[in-house]
This record gives structure tokens, C-alpha cells and sequence, in this order.
């Protein structure tokens, strides 16, 4: 394998040069850039971003951390941050903690021992005492953390707003609101807020359900649904918190007869790909994931440089009417 | 920070000790082992992963290259390929090719500076010649590869003839095969052998077609899902060569006033999420992802310790029946 001490021999330059040139430091002459990098080519050289990152003391990979991959919002949001991470030249080191306490707790020691750049957390089990003494920082994307650097969310209280008041706009007098988890508080509560205090305003019968920690692992709310609908048997009109819960209304909807959106009406959250991809399409609240995704990986880089961000970022969110409405 | 020479200062040991504990080499007696163990966290010391990966001239991190991860087969494949890594104390660097060459290149650059133990790859427009004078195992699930080291695939013509021979003892008398992507060859071609096979076998009338890759890209087969039922107007059955085209064939279905499964009778292919999502839900062909993930996982494992791998590794698919048949 060539090494730096190869390139300088073979270019007829100094060790301080070629590494001079590698880390795009000092003044080096175009001809003196051109003839290294011919050369590196030449040995097939391969600079070893290990040893640069021990000398920065810092490496060039985002650590970041969700529950579930899979999960189709998950999957969109990692995408981004993909994304986001390649146009600022950072990589991507991938955890999946499926909601697991000691697997986020290895994560975390994993990060602080590959020397992270910073970490970007989505997960939701997390004990606020793991994250104290970290060296870099931690910005959240749709959780609350006290030891947080900085957190990134939608405006989820607009979101719930917003979904009460389509689904009235076109109608709806028995309103039922389906939430994610009940035993973790997260910024996705809200929706539910947004979503109650309009219903008041207008005086609307509502009830909300939350289901449990389990189904959410599990993304299978079909029995819970099936119960809420016989609880509330005059519900006209739904607002799922994910576009996952809407997809299974619409199942369990078919199952009893009822017609989407003639008889019932839709409504998820997120505008992840099942949204696109049911039938009918469903109509949801659209969370600008590439946005924040970006706003999170450049976050890192500002904090890196000595600034200051802000420790609450809330982004816009906008009505997408499909089909269930 | 606190360093090596810290912890054996504190805890009355030499640096070589130390060493041993940390890589658990050679006899270190329980009560020693304990030791430094206490003094670590006492002084709140972070192994230096960096450091080591760096002396042993590898890292334990697995290069992983897919062309999407937002769509659902990749994301349930990285949800799998993660959790094998965790089970193998290796981390995931993710990488999204969005199918461009360049950023392909790129990221075989980043992971051979990055010294991984390995690249397990499944994206589709990798030229070959990028492929040379690589020090890693190469994994490919789902592509061909010259240059690979192993490649793992689903049994893909096995998959074909299952969904055939499922239409038509539905009762199918005209199939379509709709096929993901006409410019690569790839794996999932098999498929539609197999499809064909048993058409003929069975002297049943059928017809196949491919689409683009921009259409592959964007996940949108609408239009041309719509061009095809004009063209072969009798189809009472269609094989999708996924899941997410067998969710977008239910949405034409429905447009145009097709009853599915009473007119027509849907199969897909994959067994992602969506397919469990969608009204009616989707019989498919389930591909055993988490195990291929697992064995792609071990085998960069066994390569690294001199074994000899298989070079073409074919797994077992299966029929799952569901409300689109």
C-alpha cells in the first residue's frame, strides 16, 4: 500500500507539501496540486481518513440514531439526512435501536468512541442521564431532550389545526383523532392539541385514542382501530398521527363496509410514500422532512465552527388532499 | 480527556496491561480486568475506535450502498443489514447512490479511505472497472457483479413461477408480468423467466414489459401501468415485479372501475410494508431479507478470516396469499 512518503519521493516534493496539498492548507501552485494528484493516481494512494480524523480529533461522520428504519417516515427522513450529509462532505454512521434501552446506550458509547462529528437523534426511549459529558453535539429531530444541543421539529399543533379543519371544511360532525404513543411526551402531542382546540372552537363532537408503545413497534393498529370505531360508532371523519394509522383505517374501513371517503373521511400525518400508494390516496399533513433533515446536518457544522443555534427549530407544515377526503 | 497512560497511572498498571484488557488479549485475571473497568469510568475514558481501527489497519465499519433508501425494499433491507451488524459489533456507513455514477464513485472512494472491512452493495449503475485493486470484500445482494466477491440473491426465477402458477389456479386466463427496469441486467430479470415458463407450460396467454429507469427512480408507474392495460385490454392477472408497481396497479384498478380480486387479481413481489398496507391487501412474493442480510454480514466476517465463500448464494422464496388474489 503507497504511502505519503511514497507520493513526496516519487513527485520530488516534501512530505509537508503533499500533505499541504491533501488537506487544501496553505498556498500550493496549481502545477504543484496537478503533479501530486497525478501521482496518487499513478500509486493508486489512498489517504486514510482514519489517521486525518485522530490528528482532528474529530472524524467526518454523523452518527445517526432511529427507532425504526423501516418505518417509512424513518426511511424518508434517513434518506435526507443522507443527502444533506454528502453535500456537506459527512458520512452517515447508521444505528437502529428498535426502541431499545441498552442498544441506544452502546450507540452512544460507539459514537464517542469513533469521535463523531456530531450525533442527530430521532429515537424516543432514550434516559436523559446517557447524554451528559458528550463532546459533540446532539441535535434532536421530533423529540424533546433537555440535554439536547437543539431540537428540530414541524409545527405540529398547526398540523392538528389543520387536519380538524379539512375534515370540517368538508363536513365532518364526529370528529375521532388516532395518536402514536401515549407513555413518552413528544413534540407529535401537539398535533393532538392543535386538533382538540379547534373542534372546541368550533364545537364539534371529538374524542382522541393513543395506542401503546407495543403497536408502535409493531406498526399494527388494526385491533385498536377496529375498538375506537366501535366506541365512537358516528365518527365521520378520521385524523390518523401517521400516514401508517390512515392506511389501516382505510383497511379496517373496507372491512366494515364503510366508504372512503363517502361515508368516512382521512386524514394522515408525515406525506410518507404509503400515503401515495393506497386506495384511495390519503389526503395528510406534510412534514417538510428534506428541510429539516438539512437544517439538523448543517446544525453540526455551525456548532463545530463556534456558533450559536437556535434550541428549538419549528418548520411549516401544509394540507395535501388526496382521495380519503 | 482522559488517555491510556491515565488509566494505567491510576490504576497501578503498566499501558501494556491496559492494552490487553481493552483488546481482550492474552490472560488478564478477573480482578484486573475489574480494575481497569473502574478506573475507566472513573476517569470517564472513551476507547479511541479511530485509534484502533488505525493499528489494525481495517475498521469495523461495513460500507452499505443502495441506489434509494426511501423506497421499501431498501429501507427493510438496511433495517436488516443493521441489526446483523450490531449482532457482529460492526456499524453501518450508509450510503444513497440515487443511481448516479458519480456519487457511486465517490462513495468507493470514501470507503476505501475509510479503510471498511467490507461493501455490501446494491445499487444497479456501478461500471465494473471502479471495482479493481479493492482491499475489501465486496458484497452484492440482489446485482451481478464481476468484480464481486459473493453475490446474494433471492431464488428470482422460483419467485416467477410461483406467481404464475398462483394466477392461473385463481382461475387467471390472461397475464401481464410488468417488470421493474428494462437497461440493467440484474437478478430480478429471472423472474420474469420463470413467469414466462410456466405460461407456456400451462399454454396461457401473457405478455411482458419493462419499464424505465426514471420511472424506477420516481416510483411512479401510472402511466405506463395505464398504457398497458390498453394494450392487452383481456388481463384478468398481473405479476408486479414489486410490491410498490402491485399497489399502483390496485390504485389504476380502481380508477378504471376494476374490481380487484373479482376482475382482476394482483400479485407483487418483495413482502415490504406497503403490501400489508393497501385495500385490499397484496399477495406477494416474500424474499427472506433479513436472512440474506445476515449471511452478507457473516461473510465479510469469513472472508476477513481467510475463508472461501460462495460466490452466488440463492435464497428460498415464498408465497404469501393475501386479498389481491
Amino acid at each position: 500500500m503507497a504511502t505519503l512518503k511514497d507520493v513526496a519521493r516519487r513527485s520530488g516534493l516534501t512530505v509537508g507539501t503533499v500533505s499541504r496539498v491533501l488537506n487544501n492548507r496553505g498556498y500550493i501552485s496549481e502545477q504543484t496540486r496537478q503533479r501530486v494528484y497525478d501521482v496518487m493516481k499513478e500509486l493508486d494512494y489512498q489517504p486514510n481518513e482514519m489517521a486525518r480524523s485522530l490528528s482532528k480529533k474529530r472524524s467526518n461522520t454523523i452518527g445517526v440514531i432511529v427507532p425504526h428504519v423501516v418505518h417509512p417516515y424513518f426511511a424518508k427522513l434517513i434518506g435526507s439526512l443522507e443527502q444533506a450529509a454528502y453535500d456537506r462532505k459527512y458520512k452517515i454512521l447508521l444505528f437502529n435501536s428498535q426502541g431499545k434501552d441498552e442498544k441506544e446506550e452502546e450507540y452512544i458509547e460507539m459514537c464517542k468512541s469513533n469521535r463523531v462529528a456530531g450525533v442527530i437523534l430521532c429515537s424516543d426511549t432514550f434516559q436523559t442521564d446517557k447524554f451528559r459529558n458528550l463532546r459533540f453535539p446532539l441535535i434532536t429531530i421530533e423529540r424533546f431532550l433537555d440535554e439536547g444541543t437543539a431540537g428540530i421539529e414541524c409545527d405540529n399543533y398547526r398540523g392538528g389545526v389543520l387536519a380538524a379543519e379539512h375534515l370540517i371544511a368538508k363536513g365532518c360532525t364526529s370528529l375521532l383523532h388516532i395518536g402514536g404513543i401515549r407513555n413518552h411526551r413528544k413534540p407529535a402531542d401537539e398535533r393532538k392539541e392543535g386538533f382538540e382546540d379547534v373542534c372546541k372552537r368550533e364545537h364539534i363532537k371529538y374524542a382522541s385514542v393513543e395506542s401503546s408503545q407495543f403497536i408502535y413497534d409493531e406498526m399494527d393498529y388494526y385491533s385498536s382501530i377496529d375498538r375506537m370505531l366501535d366506541e365512537y360508532p358516528g365518527t365521520d371523519g378520521v385524523f390518523a398521527s401517521s400516514d401508517v394509522i390512515a392506511a389501516q383505517v382505510l383497511q379496517v374501513c373496507a372491512r366494515r363496509g364503510l366508504r372512503v371517503p363517502e361515508q368516512m373521511k382521512v386524514i394522515g400525518y408525515d406525506d410518507v410514500n404509503v400515503a401515495s400508494l393506497t386506495t384511495p390516496d390519503i389526503t395528510t399533513i406534510r412534514q417538510p422532512v428534506k428541510e429539516m433533515a438539512e437544517t439538523a446536518i448543517a446544525m453540526i457544522d455551525r456548532v463545530a465552527g463556534g456558533e450559536m443555534v437556535p434550541s428549538r427549530s419549528l418548520f411549516p407544515v401544509t394540507l395535501v388532499e388526496r382521495g380519503s377526503t
